[in-house]
């Protein structure tokens, strides 16, 4: 028997159709060869990105030239720009407001083939280090509210370049995901004084059916009511509301899981298109009681239909306990 | 200079980059070649599908044969299941319910190559015809609380089948999405004791640059604030909440319209794939002031990525203004 589940933090529901399953050999194998480099963000190309925001350059090696690790950059079509005052104007029943804010990538390596997953953990520490700094920096600009970091990998995922790197995209209002994760979350906060991701955490560990793996102080779980299959979220043990106030010293840890989480996806589904997704407190608020950063990472693996754009059901044909049973790597004959 | 657009309904913001306009030859061609038929769909292969449960039948011929030109049947797969009383269960934060529910194809013509906009107008007609039929029945059964009406069309819209069809599912709740028109009107009536989209009906026929067509009492706009590029709406001019207490007379226009919007898309866009999306009031509401019933079509040309699914935020990269120029014909060296 199918089954509805409620996101206990948006109110979101979704249709888990245990009767047709899917293990991930039933998924098509993505279709998107490499092309192969050199292209604009590759080691030796600096000159055709506009100038870098912040570079890890390990031997202090001049800006815009080659010798970093990990190099971000203004995104040279942005979606929003960072020039200029917000103006909201009204226009009849109609809301505008101007494009201002921040369009940025994070190159994650400076090889053409170099694969995000395959970094020596210490590198990819270094990403997040550099998601860290970004956010810190841009929330100096009164103008910007929110910072979404995100990552799309593949061409069914919405990437343009195949050189591995995320985005981060600052916005002059909170996006309405996050408010409404807020709106939900304070909700419950002022119901029960707990952080809902603290209790979420705590009741997965116990339950430890949909716990995928720990490292250090974070864990990764299969939601109760992910919207696509094989969707995983990583989040602090302890609570903390803003990814930017994370130690440099817990990068590590972080990055050790969410490799793991990367390379299991590879080897258990294929290499698959994904996205992930920085969920982390609006820029500036003191630390929130009922708010918890989390990373939501979902493989493309479904489309995306007619009933999900017109009810915001999401059909997911992967219970997660099954899909939190694959990524463990505990399915003897999965590939 | 990008904008930021606030959808008045639900509150959701998108972001028009003008500075990255796409025309639509910009847009990739579709990659789903046709494979032919027949099919389980096909006329004559009645017996392969589950008992019809309506068809236009014009020659009174017996139900599960051939003779038809409309059949609504159930899906083989159903996401949701007609049987069973809907059970409600909590387990700590989180609450699921059984996956009671319907789910049907309504498939629009008998052949396996009939295209739903070159089929005569009173054919769709007979179609919407279907749609209505097949609400009023479902909205007998009290365990059911909403129907959506849906297509999907090609494979990167997520139809599985080539053969035009639609589908509809009936759910045990009203889903998120509708919830958010609800309570977003509600509130706008609250205030002004008028329908939103009456508001927008009128404003958008005073400004006429985001007006596509109107037909016998129903008009097609571009949205002010649209998720996709050449996202359409449409809707009755005169108030109504319920799509299926329109008079039967109403559906040759309604689909005269729907039909010179699709043969737009096809011409204008290069047959893309694209999903519609019937918004009706929640089953036995009585008539509600503050809904309006519309059909959303969203071609597919874009891919959703990392940003949209953290944020909600969509980056639309044709402005609704332009969009509707290529839809009413008026670009000279549109395809």
């Amino acid at each position: 028997m199918p089954e509805l589940r409620r996101d206990p933090v948006v109110g979101r529901w979704v249709i888990i159709s245990t009767e047709r399953a899917r293990r991930p050999s039933d998924f098509p194998p993505p279709r998107w060869p490499r092309k192969g480099g050199p292209c604009v963000f590759c080691a030796g190309h600096e000159s055709r990105t506009p100038d870098e925001v912040w570079a890890l350059r390990p031997d202090a090696s001049q800006p815009n030239g080659p010798g970093w690790l990990v190099r971000v950059v203004p995104n040279k079509f942005p979606a929003l720009r960072i020039e200029g005052e917000l103006e909201r104007t009204g226009e009849g029943l109609f809301d505008r407001m101007n494009g201002v804010g921040a369009h940025e990538v994070v190159i994650e390596a400076p090889a053409h083939d170099a694969v995000i997953e395959q970094l020596p953990v210490g590198h990819l520490a270094e990403v997040l280090r550099a998601y860290r700094e970004r956010i810190r920096d841009l929330a100096k600009d009164p103008r910007l509210e929110y910072v979404m970091v995100f990552k799309n990998h593949g061409d069914p995922a919405g990437a343009s370049l195949e050189h591995t790197h995320s985005q981060l995209i600052a916005t002059p209002i909170v996006p309405i995901m996050v408010e409404e994760e807020l709106a939900g979350a304070l909700q419950h906060y002022r119901i029960k004084q707990r952080c809902i991701w603290c209790d979420i955490v705590r009741q997965e560990r116990r339950d430890a059916i949909r716990v995928i793996r720990e490292e250090g102080g974070f864990v990764a779980i299969a939601p109760f009511a992910p919207r696509f299959p094989f969707e995983t979220w990583v989040l602090p043990v302890a609570h903390r509301s803003a990814f930017e106030e994370t130690p440099v010293g817990d990068l590590g840890p972080l990055a050790e899981l969410i490799s793991t989480i990367l390379r299991g996806m590879t080897r258990y589904l294929g290499d698959p298109p994904y996205n992930f997704m920085l969920h982390s407190a609006p820029l500036r608020t003191p630390a929130l009681e009922h708010f918890h950063w989390h990373l939501e990472i979902i493989p493309k693996l479904t489309r995306v239909a007619g009933f999900e754009w017109g009810t915001g059901f999401f059909i997911n044909p992967t219970p997660p306990e099954e899909a939190a049973e694959y990524l463990r790597g505990e399915v003897p004959d999965a590939p």
